[in-house]
């Protein structure tokens, strides 16, 4: 059996908490001869700065660099708010997105059946709901230049920040977004402000003609930002796959991920382009941050840690059976009531972060 | 008593429907003798540039510029989808904006008590809610240089969009929030993504100081857009007011307007700077868009457009009473049970556009 190499970077806040239950799943996997996998754990965001004095040492991005895939729990936290701008501990990441090129971020919403009434909305509005937001990761105001402040004749400062999309960045990820929505439901929305920003503008056109050309029997609907925000409030049904840019996409899944009432319990993929190989560069890491406020408490939700390592075996390693096997494990841990604290019903029984983990294996 | 001098903008879709409905009010302001007003009327969008060729015609803009206060229905429709970026609907609205130098865009976000439960939230997330959403209007990526596409070598095209601040566009409306705070609950909340954006940067930092030296006992807090977008759905009445960008309070401002179940309900001002006279430029205009259709069917709700009467009352003229009364007028008439399309119960009564400001008219 081929041993796949995983490199683990739990980060900061609960990062490590939940990272600490995903190794205990590797470790299963590996006995019950599903997936055999060579971890190396190493430090990004503020972890990292404590040591290193930045928040991705070059070793480690070498070594994310050789990894077959990774996995990431959360960055930052109040300790590090003082640290310059270009070494604060979301410059780690960000690090990683960009030299490792993952451009296709897909962040799934689903509302588990068990938790429907967890959510902030009405339940008959949440309850099935599955969609799939993919947002562009490399490009868009996140990398553009110039991004500067510079300071004026009279003293007073100028902030610019640049957005930037190009053909090509539009193309890849609109191939992603149709090619999901083929296997899914056959629908995609994509999302800009076409009305106000030009980057908007040739977002629209090259999806519509990436459209046309390849995937004319998929649904296409363009949606403005702004409403696409309302409309995620007020139907969130009806979406399927949503694609959109990098600063949307960071704001829109996040909106999506609170309305299921399982924050806690959502993963994410990042994808790079797939090589001559047929492989392709991935980091998987959960939707919800570094929570530092609870961090080494016990308190923190490890699913959506351990689902990004469900989604690893899918997308990275077609280990598709044992990611089944997870996700279903996943479920039936929720289904006999287990619930940590993000999760748990009024005066309901609360578990900790390890044994919620010890739940999902002993269902596995 | 003084005559002020109002142009009205009703644009498109269903603008002009729920504007009649407004002159009614207008007239009745002036038999009861609480104020007299010069009306003039025009046009914008595209109902402009049907007849111009172009959004905002510079007679249009010289009469704005003339005007005491400007209320405006909606732009837009896809009527003008192939009309050439420079001269699209919304771009009538946006050189409004800019010229006048309405750099404060105020969006209260109010949840009716007789609308809770039409809100997409659980009701007891929504009930009393009543924030203030303070949008920056003249800057950010709406008005930023470079904002082009051009055509590289290899015939792919680039877009780019600009995100400029500078400090005394943020001064400026840091004060206009605090300001409203200090009348208000004594709390601000200021979003950006201050972890990806150098405009976060800056604008963290001059909210802070504009905090420290001016607003000491106002109460502020730091959130990052994405996390308040979430906030927004979680917990909304966490917020009372929330001080943000021009793109983020787009977004933003939409998602707290669909959080009241009132969308058809929720007026706006876009301030100007107060001159040595003690005056200031302003336009008042619904939340909700054109709503091209429903148009011409008597659906629309006209409350959004008269309460945006009430807000010119008491923004523009200091008529606090008359808007008072105004105010009161369409609590009393939705507490009678009157309902448009949008807000009515399954199977209840539904009345029209116009049947609607009859029973405003009725209340005062
Ligand atoms: C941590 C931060 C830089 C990041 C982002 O803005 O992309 C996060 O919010 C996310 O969505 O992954
Ligand atoms: C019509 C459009 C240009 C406008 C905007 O994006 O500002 C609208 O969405 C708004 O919020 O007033």
């Amino acid at each position: 059996m081929t041993s796949y190499k995983l490199l683990l970077l739990p980060g900061d806040g609960i990062g490590p908490e939940v990272m600490a239950e995903v190794e205990k799943v590797v470790a299963w996997l590996g006995k019950a001869g599903l997936a055999t996998f060579e971890t190396e754990t190493d430090l990004v965001g503020g972890a990292a700065i404590d040591v290193h004095g930045k928040p991705l040492a070059d070793a480690t991005l070498a070594k994310a660099d050789a990894a077959d895939a990774i996995l990431l729990g959360a960055v930052g936290g109040p300790k590090w708010t003082g640290v310059a701008y270009e070494n604060r501990p979301e410059a780690g990441l960000l690090r990683l997105r960009k030299e490792l090129g993952l451009f296709a971020n897909l962040r799934p919403a689903i509302c588990y059946p068990a938790l429907a009434s967890a959510s902030a909305l009405k339940p008959e509005l949440v309850e099935g709901l599955d969609m799939m937001i993919v947002r562009e990761l490399t490009g868009g105001v996140y990398f553009g230049e110039p991004k500067e402040i510079t300071t004026l004749p009279d003293g007073s400062k100028r902030a610019v920040d640049t957005q930037v999309y190009t053909t090509a960045e539009i193309e890849r990820i609109a191939h992603v977004a149709f090619d999901l929505a083929r296997k899914r439901s056959g629908r995609v929305a994509s999302a800009e402000k076409n009305n106000v920003m030009k980057t908007g503008v040739l977002w629209k056109e090259v999806v519509t003609r990436v459209h046309q050309e390849h995937y004319a029997e998929v649904e296409l609907e363009h949606v403005l930002a702004d409403n696409c925000a309302m409309q995620l409030v007020r139907r969130p049904k009806q979406f399927d796959v949503l694609v959109t840019d990098n600063l949307f996409g960071d704001v829109l899944s996040d909106v999506a991920a609170m309305l299921t009432g399982s924050l806690g319990m959502l993963p994410s993929a990042s994808l790079g382009a797939i090589d001559a190989k047929g492989t392709r560069k991935a980091l998987y890491e959960p939707v919800h941050g570094s929570a530092p406020d609870i961090a080494g408490k016990g308190f923190a939700n490890p699913i959506a840690m351990i689902g990004s390592l469900a989604m690893c075996l899918r997308y990275s390693f077609g280990l598709g059976d044992a990611a089944d096997q997870l996700d279903a494990a996943i479920t039936r841990t929720l289904a006999s009531g287990a619930r940590t604290r993000d999760i748990a019903s009024k005066g309901g029984k609360v578990i900790s972060t390890a044994e919620m983990g010890d739940a999902i294996l002993r269902e596995l």
